[in-house]
């Protein structure tokens, strides 16, 4: 084990999602459930010179901070069936550290802002990194998705 | 602006890395140039109830902490090019909020332990959280690479 190694970590917002959304309960289960909605990212200024080049990609990758999260629990129910399932094996906003992660299309950046479509963070949320989507070892299409096989609409 | 939104954000790792890359020379640049490797995401104790279901997922997303991160600098050269480029644009761990994020395959998951194969995160790394991989919202295969087209090896 690293002696490195924190106890806790500190990071610091990097920007903020601007959203229709603004209430969990008008917020989708996922981004792509509302393919028509498009948010705004806005970067702080001192992170906005590091944005350069990012409107080559069609899709990033946000994380995003769920400051309106509730304390987690280790079992949960979700929309998709009635039983209990592993926090873990559910995007639920309500986790131990409640990290958003949405895969976005990238529709225009404009300055210090990013016009973003299929984000499903509320508005206010703090924005703590973007990353370009690599489909060369983000995209797993084939991928099989355990208990929710079936489940979760397409987008 | 929420009035609740923080200037920072306290996390709690709720596991860590034990890999075989024990210095950042030895790390590959994306875990999935080196598919033959295994690493293990061990999670500590309060947190091993909610791993309940993940087995049926074949890929998860883990979000760890870069701990032996250097600080972060706008625009960056890469092993890629020689041109200088953004941060954001990029996949380097030296970021703002150093959070490391890789799609991995779920090998095997033995009590406590998840072995994975896919993970670039050196041995000792924070992990901060686990999601499963939703190729519905999560896979993008046709997204374009922006510089990095044709730059970075298939996996």
């Amino acid at each position: 084990m690293g002696a490195s190694r924190p106890a806790s970590v500190v990071l610091r917002p990097i920007g903020v999602v601007r959203s229709p959304y603004r209430t969990r309960t008008e917020a989708p289960r996922q981004g792509w459930f509302r393919p028509e909605v498009l948010s705004r990212v806005e970067v702080f200024s001192p992170y906005v010179k590091a944005l350069k080049d990012l409107e080559g990609f069609s899709h990033l990758i946000i994380i995003y901070y769920c400051h309106l999260a509730r304390p987690w629990q280790p079992l949960i129910t979700t929309p998709w069936d009635t039983r209990l399932h592993g926090l873990f094996a559910t995007r639920s906003p309500d986790r131990p550290n409640p990290l958003g992660l949405c895969v976005v299309e990238l529709v225009e950046l404009q300055g210090n802002v990013l016009v973003v479509r299929g984000l499903d963070a509320l508005d206010g949320s703090p924005v703590l990194d973007i990353k370009p989507y690599l489909p060369t070892v983000d995209a797993f299409p084939n991928a099989s998705m355990g208990w929710l096989e079936g489940r979760m609409p397409l987008r």
